[in-house]
């Protein structure tokens, strides 16, 4: 009963534009696979062009945020949207971040109850409500980030990468994208030495 | 009891990069000011791009929607989504693309109850379908769709719209954004002869 | 694809009772054209007498709040609401009472992101509790009311005419409530002398 | 821990208005008791004047639904929206016009499971609509009130009742409104011949 | 328009197990009448058992709080969850245990107007938060509460009969359970010396 | 940061009474370590021994539907309760039941896309509505399940399995139960030969 990997047409990396056949290819070759989001958006180049830059803007930027607490986002951000495809696929990069083989599963299923610091508790909290409420954010809450220690510039990169993701969580369910076999043992298995 | 742009910083257009600088004088030159997001989301130069050239992928494609009646899904969309600055916004925009006064203030208060079409009718129940509740999506939504006369490609557009512009929504909310004075009363004026 | 005034039979003015008649020929001369509502209601003659009586005894009555401020009340709770003819004619009315071309449309999009006072916004919070959530009202939203300034006589205002409108909304909905043409620009272009 | 009628003013019956004094004093007769509706309004005359005035309209006319039939509408809709005023007294008012001591306790907990016939449940349905998704309301609603035997003019009735009875239980969580003593038992012992 | 017991098969007592035979036999030999819950989970007579025995450890052990504030948790959650069966057996079990002939009825239309101590509202939030947002329970419900004067074993009591409900209001309401006659009018009438 | 079993008291395995001593051993043995539920729920003995007795009997019993589908039905429902306990830790036996190592993850982010059946789908869809809206199964609800191929017993046992975990996923949000760290790579990695 399995499904294809998306409801949308998805191209073989030979017929992409030069461009996006040769970001795709780098992704391959570091990675080992091509995570389906790269094929599932390609019937589209502008928008994958676009939708890769922005993800890389938020999540490759310096920032008081580490890559690590980017991915905690994505990860509880992903399952109150309930995308299969994120939870899986940034399940896995957060395990690979944080060489923690629990925690992804934890803020996947109830992000309060997770292994995290209050500091942690608070950006998700704010996450969730950028994802969930956003018209009702309000300046408490940026006081309670900035108890917390977030800066402003901080607190942009939290709610940014919230509704980023609301955006490619839409963009999953809409098209039904399947998540790569890859993903899902990924960072579980302790490496031995 | 008036609030500025943004809680965040708001560059002059002279402190812009180039390229942005660029293309904000040009919107400036064509429509006689400078729409608030351009400013708001230029602490972030990078975010700023991507923002921009997504949006235009989006919106200025050939696509089978009309101009008109993708406009009328961001006003639909951010009106579900409480965001102030984009109701507005694009409500002037699209009672400038329809000609027609109305219509952006019906769909902002109750799409349902709007002047369109059974077949925009379910455009739009599709759209607000994406931004609330996109995990539910299923076969029959897109059998609905495809009776009432949009092909996959249709499909695609009207929910990577009211995706891209649940994005745009939440980082509104998010730094408060000020709408422009410009937008309340454009449109709205019949041309003299 | 314009749709009728109502679903329900709209009389002519002359085939009114006699007072209903009288009422409705002077707003006519008043105003210059008969707000849908009076026609939409006058299938039911008693119900609307009711009705009418009931609007003018919250709405022109001596008040602590001001007449503007009742007319921000409608709108915000009409929004919430979903209220198409409601946003749209109260946002007229309340245009004319403020000489604020904007407000209107600010408080129909977000509330909370519009160009009102801390006291006003208090009021509004409570204005959409009473409208969707009443059951839980308690003393502290009495105490956040007081500290803003409201006595209880207020707090009355406040909440009877969120309710009395959440009324007039759900009869609007149910009979698909045409707005007038007249109420869209109306207080919107300044006045020359 | 009793708490008072009404967090706002209770006046004597003999300080009331000539006219109210009067209605209030007929009901009194007819009862054996005031309803404290009458008196926790009473601190506005005008506005219980409407209120009465609209409850008569719609409860007392002529309709195609039977009194007991709307007084299910008003059980059911005060039970959605927590009014415990509303749902006690009118549920006495229930077991009185049908002499079936269990059917308002059924509609307070759950109207689905109600000993109610098909075409009562429809217009519960329409009802519990009416009070909680009114924006929602399309041509299917009528058509399936009409296929269950309803004309226009009854659906005005589900809905209005509705409505009606929206604002009346906002009014009474505003106002913390006590419920009579007498209610409780009315109607449920059989009389002895 | 009366409807059967349950959907599903109701065994007679003769036909039951010997050991829940005994158990429903002293039941009726009690109370007058067999609660038709014991009657309708009997198809099932491994889950009843469970089913009576877990009860019985919450209902009936020692605990902090008073029998009548455990049967004011069980009505207030199953008004919540809508169970027509348990709002008004335990109703009438609470009319019992307090010899209060309204409290029940308060409680099942809006436990936060009822004469209830501050002490036991704040019970009945929790209880409440645990049926309808368990998720979100953090330290600071487990703070009101010990500050209202409960301990740890007293909350635990307060959630897991929430909880247990819970799963008694869901088997009630997929099984369409009857409640009994006699449930109505018990504890309703003052007894005569 | 990790934080305790459970908030509340936690016995060590040998301070049980004898026949949960035992009941625990047997598990350790097979299972080679202690599910945290055991010890979590063991502060209060009986309620532990009708908590695993009745979840034997729901989970153990014959069944038109497979342990396999039983097990989907407890990640599913607890995903939608947010209960981090019962989603790892089930999932981790349905991933024993079906050496499917992607199916658990699949539910517990969003069932509606798994690689399940429609069958399975169906099934799914009426666990959810148990655990989120019970108040409304009405006949339709059985007519959709017959028709794919379930009956009356079968129903029940998915509508009891998702009230039966609804109790207890609240109880574990209620006390922060913590997941055994064994649940997490718990059949994942296939067995070598």
């Amino acid at each position: 009963m399995s499904h294809p990997i998306s409801r949308y047409p998805v191209p073989d990396i030979d017929d992409l534009p030069d461009d996006l056949r040769e970001t795709v290819s780098a992704v391959l070759e570091k990675t080992g696979f091509v995570p389906n989001v790269f094929l599932a958006l390609a019937h589209r180049p502008d928008e994958l062009r676009a939708f890769l830059t922005y993800h890389d803007a938020l999540m490759e930027r310096d920032s008081g945020l580490t890559k690590a607490e980017r991915e905690m986002i994505v990860v509880a951000t992903s399952a109150r949207n309930q995308c299969q495809y994120c939870v899986i696929a940034h399940g896995a990069i957060l395990r690979i971040r944080t060489r923690n083989p629990q925690l992804a599963d934890q803020l996947a299923s109830n992000y309060r109850k997770a292994d995290i610091s209050p500091r942690q508790l608070t950006m998700l909290d704010f996450a969730i409500k950028v994802a969930s409420q956003a018209e009702a954010i309000d300046e408490q809450d940026f006081t309670r980030l900035r108890e917390a220690g977030f800066d402003d510039d901080d607190i942009w990169d939290i709610g940014a990468i919230s509704a980023f993701f609301g955006l490619s969580n839409r963009l999953v369910n809409m098209s039904s994208m399947r998540t790569n076999d890859e993903f899902y043992l990924m960072g579980r298995v302790p490496r031995e030495k």
